[in-house]
């Protein structure tokens, strides 16, 4: 049995019409040749940070440990904002310190540790002011695959940049109070609120809708219910509506405040 | 030389600007960290049995022998629509039951075996209701590839629910009577009549036309021709406008019936 | 340590929503079941030469020496236009003898050599008239990365056909004059003029413009600049519109001329 490649997975908001994205997979595999290079997605919108920071935090727990996450969706390339490499969970981080990680790195869990990324030997010989996906991210996430140690990148960074415009969902006496992070494809609603958080008889406040209980899925909606609360694939709080999109019945997107309280 | 890592495409109806394709990768290697995931496409029409079948019959049979295809277009996600694994002509599938498979398990040839998924051992831990791509499918296609016997995901299943809207094409007297399957993004009218049922010198009768003879390629039509009929990349009858979409100068699409006799 | 798989790229015009790139890729695998398959792009502009080349020459140079870049944007399929497979500065080459590769082959220097892909036993058993990319790039593509003889292709070519529609950039007298090659889905206007042509004051001559000096990154602008010149990520002189799109505001696209004097 060979031993497996290292995996590195890349989300960006460059798109695919560009040689971007092909830039970053050829700047891991030069950094890293036995590299497996996996993408979460290159089509996020660009410069939303909440987007990418909840594609992110969907997706990058489903790969093994060691799996190294690089992430370029980056409004301040070029600017004072720190590039940083973490470990949580057992993964591998690294990305602007933008806040786009830390969602991800509180659903991983444990005791995480953050670098700030300033050695020039894992980065490309010529760094331009516009493309630190190629010149730093995707070169030192393929350092770190091949087995430089994380504490090799640079200095320890005791705290992150928080995501900004989310507020972590927080228990509110007897409510817990989050928000939309995402609308996915359907126009579904998804909270930030975990299954964990949610009372065992759940009444959730979005808009001008109060939703008594859950639905086990999207299709098992009472006759006549335009809209539904459920826990969707995240294992997070969604509202839906069944065969069309919640988001444009309640008139709502991401920050929307959500409310859940035992009923 | 080093063995080759195992195979695994995937195909779906997911788009790539969510978590759900990132998820999937994630979940394969997650089962099988030494695969080689690689796409087939996620960019078909949602929900489009006929054309997700149809583009998977056309690209699967490239890969080599030994590959896992894992197909998620499953409208009826969260019903009592069994998950299948199958194997037929040295390729292993994984898919829902609704006929998406078929025409690619008809295409390998061979003696299709199939298998319907129950084995919890080989999906993952907790099961949402609406994503089974992640939680069923991509872990059953990984385990598989890891080498898990395709016996141990459950019962025979001894029939496959057919594909509808598209009969197979079949021979009537003189005639073979077929159908559009796709429409290629060129507007080109692809049959699933296959090169080795069509007469010497075959006449094609769709829509209000008759098509005497096949041109050689698309740029071969005699003057004045504003469709032919040809061979094309898929080995199957196509109907085609020189530099024009057939679909357009037809008002043809997915479905409309193709009649082929010796002239 | 596992030796690293050999890395093929792809990079083509046929967009994600069929199965030709699937096809590609199984294509690539069964030639060579070892291949790291990986993707420059597949959403170029349907038969534009001149921005595959670019896109292509921007791209595969930060991919490590040995990799194997096949291409296919190829107008010209099923006419006598020839295939081949080259070598240049430690990277291999497959596409069409249509000047589509000769950018990247001059950026990656050295002395180039190219063979005219003529072996049967490199291509695919039957031959279609309409999808060279899987009958014939892909495969001879992975023979090669998995070891096959360069020379094993076929005979040497000689010379390889030049890239219409836009010139070298080439010093006259004083200046330095070349064109616009592409514009990026932010609107700037990426030149061929790399920056060891540049003068030390450059004065930049675009349009009805005359750009004085450069700016050291898109945000550097001077208050006021609506229009300014910097070498962007490719190492190449770009014209850019802070917080716009400068190909918008001058009414240019690929192929104006530039012209760089020093002032």
């Amino acid at each position: 049995m060979t031993a497996a490649p290292p995996i590195v997975t890349l989300t960006t908001d460059f798109g695919t019409s560009d040689e971007y994205v092909g830039a970053l997979r050829g700047a891991v595999l030069s950094a890293c040749p036995r590299a497996n290079v996996v993408d979460i997605s290159h089509d996020l919108p660009p410069q939303d940070l909440v987007r990418a920071a909840y594609v992110l935090e969907a997706a990058a727990p489903v790969f093994p440990e060691g799996t190294v996450h690089v992430v370029v969706v980056d409004p301040g390339v070029g600017t004072e904002r720190a590039a940083i490499a973490a470990r949580a969970g057992g993964h591998l981080l690294v990305g602007p310190d933008n806040g786009v990680l830390v969602p991800l790195i509180a659903r991983l869990g444990g005791e995480p540790v953050a670098y700030r990324i300033e050695n020039p030997a894992l980065m490309r010989a010529s760094i331009s002011s516009t493309f630190h996906g190629r010149d730093i991210f995707a070169p030192v996430g393929g350092y770190l695959a091949a087995g430089v140690a994380l504490e090799a990148v640079g200095p320890r960074l005791p705290e992150l940049v928080a995501l900004a415009g989310i507020d972590a969902p927080r228990a509110d006496g007897d409510a817990v109070r989050g928000a939309v992070v995402t609308v996915d494809h359907f126009g579904n609603l998804v909270t930030n609120i975990p299954r964990e958080l949610l009372p065992a008889r759940p009444s959730v406040r979005i808009g001008d809708r109060t939703l008594d209980g859950l639905v086990a899925t999207y299709g098992a909606a009472p006759p006549g219910a335009d809209v539904v609360a459920l826990v969707g694939s995240r294992d997070t709080l969604e509202v839906a509506t069944p065969n069309g999109s919640a988001a444009a019945r309640l008139g709502l997107g991401v920050g929307a405040a959500v409310e859940v309280s035992g009923s």
